[in-house]
C-alpha cells in the first residue's frame, strides 16, 4: 500500500529544512538552503557525468563514499563551476561551516549548487544564509526549503508518499529542480528525496543508482548534461522498520517501489517543466533486443530536434520518429516496426497504415503524448520522458545575453 | 596546383547530366536527373547508416560492390523510404528502366530519391522523367541535374576544381544537396562527383570513405541522420593520367587532396544552408586524446542545442561549450581546458579570462565564427561545421503539416 500524502521533506520523522534568502540570486528570492536529519542517516546519491563537473559535486562525491550522512547544504543564483581550486575551497568551506553549526562531522555534509557558471560564490552572502538557515530550520520549513532550490523553474516539483514496510509507517519524500532554466545557464538537475525508511548504506546506495536509471537518467529535455546535476538520499531509520539489510530482505520489494514512484513522479514533473515545453512526451520502445538498445531508440527520438518540433507544431510526422529509432543504432527489423502515437497504430511492418489525418489532429493536439515503438528485435523495454521544442526554448536560450 | 573553376557535374571530360520536371514535386519544379559517364567509371559510395534506410540506398549499396559504374538516377520530392517491398522494386526499376534507356549494364546505375518518407513513388512519372532527362543529357545541362536534386536548399551547393596530375590536367566537381528543409520531411543530403582523374576502384573506394569522414560526416545540422543519404563519387579516367593502382602512388596526394578540397567545400556549403541558419560556426577540437575523442567533443559543442541558440541569440556563453566538451565522453583535463572563441582566449586552465565583454559583442555579430577548445589530453584534433538555431529552424520544422 503506497499512498500519496500532501508534504515537503520533512514529511518523513526526524527531518528538518529551511530555506532563506541570501542575496546570491539577483531576484532576491530564497537561495541557500539546509536540510538536516536529526540522526545520521544511511545515504546514497548520483552525480552528473560531466568532466567538467562542479566544485559542490566534488565535495559531495566524498561524502557518498561515507555510509551515512546528516545534512545537505544547498545554494542557487551560482553554481560553482569552472571556479578552480577557490571554488573547491569554497564548497568545502560550505560543508564545514554547516558542519561546525550543526555540531556534526563534516563528511556527513552533501554540498550543491546551481546557477551561473564560471563565477566564485559570494562566500559572506553563503555562510550569512547557511546560518540564518540552520536557526530557522524545522519541521514547518519545507516550502522555503524546495524555494531556494529553484532558479527559475515554473512550478516546484515536490513529491511524498507513505507505505507500510514490516508493520511500521514510512515516508518518503523528495523536491526537484529541473529544465525550467531561463537563466540559461542554470542547467542543473538536483534532487533531494528523504525517507524515515531503515535500510542499510551499501544496499541504498545500490538502490539509488537503480532507481536514477529508471527515472532521472529517463528524462531528456535538450540533452545537455550539466555540470551540476545530483540526486541525493537521506534515510534516517526512524520509522523503526527491520532494517533492511539486503536486496532479498521481504520489505526490500515496497520500499523500492515507493521510492521508483516517489522518484519517477519527479522525472516527469522535469520534463513537464521543460524549457518552454507545450507538450509532455512519453517514448516507450518496446521490442527491442536489450534495454540499452531500447533507451538509445527512446533517447533518440526524444533528443530529435526534428520529432520535438513535428510535437510542437501538432504534426503526425511519423517518418521523422522511424527515422530516429533508425539511426539510434539499436538492433531493429526495418520492415517489421510499429508505431503508435496515443494509442493508434500508425505504422505497421514498417509501412504506413493509412490513418485519417482528422484521427490524428485530436491526439496531436492533447499536452500529455504517448508514442510507442516496437522494434521487432527482442522483448526488452524502455521508456523516456521528454517534452516538445518551441519557439520559447530558442527566446530562452537566445535571447539571453551573459 | 589545385584551382576552382566555374562548373557543373559536366565540368570534367565525358560526362553529361540533365535535370527534367516531371511532376513528383508539387512545386513543378525540377525533380528528375540522370547523370552519366560516357565510359564506364571506377566508382565509391557511402551511405547512411540509418537502419531504417530507404529503398534506393538498399539499391545503391548494391551497386556499390560493383568496381565499376556508368549512371546516377535521382529524383526529388518522394524519399521511397518505409515503402517495403513495392519500394525496392520501384528503386529498382528506376535503374533497370536507366539502364535500358542507356544500353548499360543495370548493376552500374546507383538509385537515389529525397523527399516525403512513407510515401510511394509516382512511377508513371518517374519513368517519363527518365526518358526525357536521357533524351536531354549533354555537356551544358549540368545546372538543371543540379535543380533536380534540390528539395528546399536555399541556394545550390556546386563546387568544381581543376589540378595537374601525372602531367595531365584533370578535374572534380561536385554537387550537394543538404538540410535546407524547408519542407520538413526532407531530411537528405545527397551528394554526386564527378572525375575524369584515373583511378583504381578499390583505391576510390576507399579513398571515398577516408575524403567522407574528413568533410560530410564532420558536419551537423540538428543530429538527425537520414534515411536516404548518398555521396556517389564517379571516376572515369579520360584525363589519362597514370592510373593509381594504391595510395603510394605519387600522384595519389594531389588527387586526394582535389577531392578533399571540393568535397569539405561541399559540406561547408551544406552547414552553411541549415535551417534556419543565421550563423556558420567551426567547431576545432585540440589536444585530443584521439580523433574519435576530437571529434566526440566537437559534435557535443555543434549538436547543443544550448550552444546553437546561444550563438543566435550573439551571447558568448562560455560556460555552454565547455559543459557539452565535458559530457561528450572526451577525455579532458577539467583544469587545464582553454576555450577561444574567433581566436579570442576566454577560457584558460578552466577559467574564465575575464576578456570584457565589449570586445566578445563584436565577434558574436559575424556571420562565420569559429570555436576552438583544447582538451589538453593529447595531441590529436577535428573540426566540424555547423549552424546555429533560430527561430526559424522551429518554423521550418513545426509549422509544417503533414
Amino acid at each position: 500500500m503506497i499512498k500519496q500524502i500532501d508534504g515537503w521533506l520533512t514529511a518523513p520523522q526526524g527531518f528538518v529544512a529551511a530555506g532563506v534568502k541570501a542575496g546570491i540570486k539577483a531576484s532576491g528570492k530564497e537561495d541557500v538552503a539546509v536540510i538536516m536529519s536529526t540522526v545520521p542517516a544511511a545515504a546514497g546519491a548520483v552525480f552528473t557525468q560531466n568532466k567538467m563537473c562542479a566544485a559542490p559535486v566534488i565535495v559531495s562525491r566524498e561524502a557518498a563514499k561515507q555510509p551515512y550522512a546528516q545534512a545537505i547544504v544547498v545554494n542557487s543564483g551560482c553554481a560553482n563551476a569552472c571556479t578552480g581550486e577557490k571554488g573547491l575551497a569554497d564548497a568545502r568551506e560550505m560543508a564545514s561551516f554547516t558542519a561546525g553549526l550543526l555540531d556534526i562531522d563534516e563528511k556527513g555534509v552533501y554540498v550543491c549548487s546551481t546557477g551561473v557558471i564560471g563565477h566564485f560564490l559570494p562566500m559572506d552572502k553563503v555562510r550569512t544564509g547557511i546560518a540564518d538557515a540552520v536557526d530557522k530550520m524545522d519541521e514547518s520549513e519545507g516550502e522555503s526549503a524546495a524555494l531556494a532550490i529553484q532558479t527559475t523553474d515554473t512550478f516546484i516539483k515536490k513529491i511524498a508518499y507513505e507505505f507500510e514496510i514490516g508493520g511500521k509507517k514510512a515516508r518518503i519524500a523528495g523536491i526537484a529542480k529541473g529544465a525550467g532554466m531561463i537563466h540559461p545557464n542554470m542547467a542543473t538537475m538536483l534532487t533531494f528525496i528523504t525517507t524515515d525508511a531503515a535500510i542499510a548504506p551499501d544496499v541504498l546506495k545500490r538502490t539509488v543508482k537503480a532507481v536514477a536509471d529508471k527515472s532521472f537518467n529517463m528524462v531528456v529535455v535538450d540533452g545537455d548534461t550539466s555540470t551540476n546535476d545530483s540526486m541525493i538520499v537521506l534515510a534516517n531509520g526512524l520509522a523503526e522498520n527491520e532494517i533492511i539489510l539486503s536486496e532479498e530482505h521481504p520489505d526490500y520489494p515496497i520500499f523500492f517501489e515507493a521510492f521508483l514512484r516517489a522518484a519517477q513522479d519527479l522525472a516527469k514533473m522535469i520534463a513537464h517543466d521543460g524549457e518552454g515545453a507545450t507538450k509532455f512526451l512519453e517514448v516507450n520502445i518496446i521490442g527491442a533486443a536489450s534495454f540499452a538498445d531500447a533507451k538509445l531508440a527512446a533517447m533518440a527520438i526524444a533528443k530529435s530536434p526534428l520529432v520535438k518540433t513535428a510535437f510542437f507544431g501538432e504534426d503526425p510526422n511519423w517518418g521523422r520518429i522511424v527515422c530516429a529509432a533508425g539511426y539510434s543504432g539499436a538492433a531493429m527489423q526495418a520492415d517489421h516496426v510499429t508505431l503508435s502515437i496515443g494509442g493508434v497504430r500508425l505504422v505497421e511492418n514498417g509501412l504506413n497504415v493509412g490513418v485519417p489525418l482528422e484521427e490524428l489532429t485530436s491526439i496531436m493536439a492533447e499536452h500529455d503524448i504517448s508514442i510507442t515503438v516496437d522494434l521487432a528485435a527482442g522483448k526488452e523495454k524502455a521508456t523516456v520522458w521528454t517534452c516538445d521544442f518551441s519557439y520559447e526554448y530558442v527566446k530562452i536560450n537566445g535571447e539571453y545575453h551573459t
